[in-house]
């Protein structure tokens, strides 16, 4: 039904250049992120657009319109957790460009301007830090998270904006890419995370909310490493069978709150005894568990923060072991414009394609955006098989379907 | 009370020769192993002890004594678990050394031949097989055993001890350290690897049987990947939620078994997800589960064999997962010899040291040659922290007392 100019080349070539298999890689600030920054940059170059980049790498590529002075700003990131898929992030920049590109090769001027943005490091699994690009891209980045390291590398932030070719002391200095009263609008394409469209045979989503979160990624749980054979029960300071019980009941404390009607996700990533120590012969002295909790809603995460700690605190005693949460990190939540919401609700109505109302249930950089005040929304297209996993999914009909819904907003735009 | 000629020295240089921060580490076959074995060699040569080495490398120190038809044996094993104490196996192997040394220093003769063995690889750890030392000594391990990896140089058991420079051909054709037939006794002095005997105020156990065991090594649950933000309950396939219910639910399973009289530990000494692909923002689509089961009686194990499928089964459906126990490995419960502990009990009772009678929960040589019908009995020392780990502590002079005990015993034995 529409006309698509770069995406599908530009998906497949970065599918391959990022293949690590199984799935793709592109590290926050790594070789892979800057690739499919300069490819993007080439396909606008070749529609005449702008290009600014600001002190973290984010990138401005501009159309200009008839009323110089607002911009609707369209985009999203280009890393990807690792081994993930080719479409998280990714999708929503190339529909900025294809909007973009509509515009061009139609020979019409839009009537403000029209900026695609390519932001930085919104996967945080690579920095314990929120939303990255998006607060560098409006100079609200807290000062200390240039100190955070790449899980990975051992760098901090600061180095790696340096090593990229950027400028960590303007970061600092809270350097914007744009100024948030210029935005008349930021729409950030994406893949659906869940499973919800797809099930209910729905093209898009337009989202009225992103949860927020709390985040400890590095809290333990301590016991004492002991003989799996001779130490009785009662002796035992069992760090597994703790944290076990932890993750088993954080399980049911969901299933609790979910039959109260609360929005809640509550996952324990990862969860892993020493490598360095631990064998099959030892009752485990500790295990390391990654705690994530999101909802649309600041009280229920103060309300899970609290019986988190309460729980902790009751199997500590009754297993003899000690928890130590650590640092906690989060975000918070953040509603989607109105006005925003029903202009792609009416340009999707317009076109006939299928949609309905939804909440995001994953983190998206539209958060810093919409929490910096900007008239923010997110368009979410079904996909097979969720995200930030190698099986991905997204049919290129239902992504110009999208793209389509999104040119018919911009040029409805005024 | 009795005099020590080379113990103490020898358990200073081991630990400051094999220490690896925290504890020390003499793996299976490795150096640390073979340079106790050699300081146990040169104290045994300046007794006048004979010396045999086996195909496996298993060492044999004989003292004459004048009946030469049969044999004594004392000893055990001087490997440890990674990053484990100086005492577990290796005080075995002394105590044998003290025993020698207190007939040639008191220029007796012995009724029957003492022979201290330094056994190889009893720590499981490192090759999936049990008792592999005692068992080549007895010329009937597996010959399939000799292709087990050891899991941190990815090389096999046959390789090892060729490259160690012995000879796995002639393990694999069974050719022994020593015929049991000769054996008229086996005594495995051991610190106790639980607290019993500490916080009892006891100095020595008696052990009247070794718990035999089950072991899933490799156990791993499957499930889906899939975004922790997005991904509702009802669609997840969470591989850490199931083993954490497994887990909590076969600690449940031994109280139960326990409360209704059954001898038993049942323990998860590794839990862990993969770290090529968790993230604290993913559910984890697999999770590896190491079981550890032991108890005196093969019913027991038998039945928590059947009751962990069960389980394995139920949480499977409830959570859409998949349980893959892998391979099954393990040993025989090995009761002690009624005379042996009579022997010792008599020795301790004549010395007036303090001793009861207990079980082993972990396995030892000494249950190996008890199953090849060789009478067989351990004597366990009190230790303040348990074994496997860098805190095991025996003090010298109860050290001193239970080879005080083995002297008097092997002075009595005709």
């Amino acid at each position: 039904m529409t006309e698509l100019h770069f995406a599908p080349a530009l998906f497949e070539r970065l599918a391959r250049d990022s293949a690590a298999s199984p799935g793709v890689t592109r590290p926050s600030y790594g070789a892979g992120e800057q690739h499919a920054h300069d490819l993007v940059a080439e396909a606008a170059a070749s529609l005449g657009m702008e290009k600014r980049v600001d002190a973290a790498g984010n990138m401005l590529l501009t159309l200009p319109g008839a009323d110089r002075s607002r911009v609707l700003l369209l985009g999203s990131h280009v890393d990807t957790v690792p081994h993930g898929g080719n479409y998280d992030g990714l999708a929503g920049v190339l529909a900025g460009l294809e909007v973009a590109a509509g515009f061009v090769r139609g020979g019409r001027t839009p009537a403000v301007d029209i900026g695609v943005v390519a932001l930085r490091a919104e996967e945080s699994v690579w920095f314990p830090v929120s939303y990255i690009g998006s607060k560098t891209a409006l100079g609200i980045l807290p000062q200390e998270a240039l100190a955070a390291r790449r899980f990975d590398s051992g760098m901090t932030l600061g180095e790696h904006i340096r090593e990229a070719g950027f400028d960590p002391e303007g970061v600092a200095r809270g350097e914007k890419l744009i100024d948030p009263a210029r935005i008349a609008g930021f729409v950030e394409l994406h893949i659906e995370q869940g499973p919800h469209l797809i099930s209910e045979g729905i093209v898009l989503g337009v989202v009225d909310g992103i949860r927020g979160s709390i985040r400890y990624r590095e809290a333990r749980c301590l016991g004492a490493y002991a003989h799996s054979g001779a130490v009785p029960r009662k002796w035992r300071h069992d760090a597994v069978v703790a944290s076990a019980e932890l993750v088993t009941r954080l399980d049911a404390l969901w299933v609790e709150l979910e039959e109260q009607g609360h929005d809640l996700t509550l996952t324990v990533g990862q969860l892993y005894t020493d490598a360095e120590q631990h064998a099959f012969a030892k009752v485990a002295g500790e295990c390391r568990i990654c705690i994530d909790v999101r909802s649309r809603s600041t009280d229920t995460l103060a309300l899970v923060d609290e019986r988190l700690k309460a729980l902790c605190e009751e199997i500590a005693a009754a297993r003899r072991v000690r928890f130590e949460l650590g640092p906690r990190t989060g975000s918070t939540p953040a509603p989607m414009d109105e006005r925003m919401q029903a202009r792609l609700a009416e340009a999707a109505e317009a076109l006939g394609v299928s949609w309905r109302r939804m909440s995001s249930g994953a983190g998206h950089d539209a958060a810093t955006f919409a929490l910096a005040g900007v008239p923010s929304v997110m368009l979410f297209v079904r996909n097979e098989n969720g995200s930030h996993n190698p099986d991905e999914h997204m049919e290129m009909d239902d992504f110009a379907k999208a793209v389509a819904v999104m040119r018919r907003m911009a040029s409805d735009f005024a």
